[in-house]
């Protein structure tokens, strides 16, 4: 009888909800307009009669194919990667994953015994849940993925280990060091000494290093991504990091500057493989970014006034979900990034997920962090905090609460 | 004895040149400082308050994978391209063209039997001389090369119209058609309507068609692009053409928008084939040469302002090399683009090219504009007349002509 009364009233709930007529969008992580607003002054940069770097170059014509020299060092203190080994590319670092793994396709990669295209079935490992845009791209290629789900919130090490030991076929593996889409998990000194340390049975295998996060601290804690290029050299693979970083989630995510970093051979590599593609980057907008951050504190600044606008929205998260989900659910407690993980019991995520949509409030596909979109335990559902006003995110994460809820009861 | 006298007047010329330590650049079609200056207000566009386009989306936030709307508009009516029909991406034509080249390995094009890296021995015609870095992009990812030497400066339809019907390996081929680089050809309605309705072989090739000077001018005569979508569609074979142009040499060559053309099928495949790679292009770029242009009227008005400045430099390579090399060499006399094509006796090209490097004048090397680099004549020099100072380009030219003097006195 009590359990009756729960339904009818979860029931209620989910009607009212309905009737509410919310439009509510917590698919992506993007930042919200008033994060947005932190960069206008890039809007009027660099100014007219700015178009030089400091050698003098002008930065108006074609060349400079590295990028600017300012600004990588900026980026190269930021992400602790040696300004030589940090080259400066256009607004989407996405591009540039995409081009690493056409090029390991279509012609190989440096230490390797030819183009990935003729490795039978060739794969890569994707920690899951992970972010859907990497899954898309080796999908959109043909390229093999292996699921490696995370256990209690950590790289399954051992796993991994014994895969890429015995598996010739398996050439890299997808990571995202520091507050990883969407689980929030960074990295330990340990964990990453095994992945550049560990044997392989592919002679080049690669770690596709997207430090998507490196300066985006919830917290006073500001720890320094870890140095993995230079462990990677001293554990004798050099080669096996590509790092990915740009300032799409810093300054504005379509019209911001991406990074390569690498090993000088990697860098070499990639630098007479982007010769083909183009004459150089959009120096200018390297230049208005320099102008705008000036050095690496002004980027720090700047991220600590992105903090002070979304720490209250995952605050609000964690609130909520504490007060309705307390031992229905687990969630993550991220101290940086821009995702909350949910993890709602087997079978009802992506029920979830559509009670949540017939209610007006959209959130990424169930399934969305995993290869080909398949969440075995169908208990995945990425929270992305930012975007919304905290009045809508709050409306919305309550309506998913009742979503879940909902779901949970009707799949007893 | 004449003829001595003439070397020896030669020799002490050439001596003469090396001793003035000339250091000239004639090597890329780069504008000129003064030509980058015309475009000076790009550096403080948008301007702090204006990020939004006519529909009143937020460009600085993620999405807007085709680009912005008013700026397609503009460019669809220059290039003859409905705006539907016309994507605006990121800095590089050049970076579209190598992409959909890789994709058309990959995965393949629309109507076509599968990746072309599956077709043995697969090719592209390349009429030539031609652009080096077309020839870049397929030496760089493996394709053959097959060039198709203009005969009496234009295409020669009857070897491509044969090698096409004849070989299914064949599965493109590379098109400037306006402004040649660096013939200066512009190709005609018949011409275009060979090569668009012409039976080929392959179930799916196509024209890479780099309009990359439709709008550069060098004459008060200003004819519109050939609606090459249009005739292909009439001839039967709407997915032909791919269409690729930019504002590289229209604005800042580094910091400019680039577009691809294509059918309705092509532009589908495009965004699809894309929206694995990235989020979007940089729309404040585009929205900051939307603010520049106003519309299609202000980008003519501005290549107007181009012509002023560089017609004359064209004008004095002609007038030198009238004086100098009549009777010896051949040259284009183009009207639009950014290169004069000379024509100097056989086998002695690269000859003259490196005399003129030890005298201080930089010149591309003889041979790049020919697939792997191979000029079966030696006859080919590029000159590109925009960067250079008046005075640098008249001491250069001059310099060249005393170079291509001397190695032909020497072959004799």
């Amino acid at each position: 009888m009590a359990s009756l009364e729960h339904m009818t009233s979860l029931e209620q709930q989910y009607a009212d909800l309905q009737a509410s007529g919310l439009t509510l969008d917590l698919t992506r992580g993007k930042p919200s307009p008033s994060q947005l607003d932190l960069s206008n002054p890039l809007l009027a940069l660099p100014g007219e009669g700015d178009f030089r770097d400091a050698s003098g170059t002008d930065l108006r014509n074609y060349g400079g194919a590295d990028g600017l020299p300012e600004l990588r060092a900026i980026f190269g203190e930021l992400l602790q990667i040696p300004s030589d080994q940090l080259l400066a590319y256009g607004n989407a670092s996405l591009a540039i994953m995409h081009d690493t793994i056409v090029q390991a396709l279509l012609v190989g990669v440096p230490g390797g015994d030819g183009p990935w295209r003729d490795v039978p079935d060739v794969a890569v490992l994707c920690p899951v849940p992970g972010y859907d845009r990497h899954f898309t791209i080796l999908e959109s290629l043909g390229v093999r993925m292996i699921p490696v789900p995370f256990v209690d919130g950590r790289l399954d090490l051992d796993t991994i280990r014994s895969l890429v030991a015995s598996d010739p076929s398996i050439r890299g593996m997808w990571c995202v060091p520091m507050y990883s889409n969407p689980t929030g998990v960074t990295y330990t000194v340990d964990e990453v000494e095994a992945l550049v340390g560990m044997e392989t049975a592919a002679p080049d295998f690669r770690l596709f290093w997207d430090n998507a996060y490196a300066v985006h601290h919830l917290t006073e804690a500001e720890p320094l991504p870890l140095d993995v290029l230079g462990m990677a050299e001293r554990a004798g693979h050099p080669e096996r990091p590509l790092v990915y970083a740009s300032t799409a989630k810093i300054t504005f995510p379509g019209a911001g500057v991406a990074f390569f970093g690498g090993s000088r051979v990697n860098v070499e590599w990639m630098r007479a493989r982007t010769s083909a593609q183009t004459i150089g980057p959009d120096k200018l907008n390297q230049l208005r970014h320099l102008r705008f951050f000036g050095d690496a504190e002004g980027v720090r600044r700047l991220m600590r006034k992105h903090r002070a606008i979304i720490a209250p929205r995952f605050a609000a998260v964690e609130r909520i979900l504490g007060e309705r989900l307390t031992g229905v659910a687990d969630w993550t407690h991220p101290t940086g990034g821009y995702f909350v993980n949910l993890e709602v019991p087997r079978g009802t995520a992506s029920v979830a997920v559509a009670l949540a949509a017939a209610a007006g409030v959209a959130l990424t596909p169930a399934g969305s962090a995993f290869p080909y979109r398949d969440d075995p335990e169908d208990s995945n559902i990425r929270i992305a905090p930012t975007f919304p006003s905290p009045d809508d995110l709050e409306a919305a994460i309550e309506a998913l609460c009742i979503c879940v809820l909902l779901a949970v009861e009707r799949s007893n």
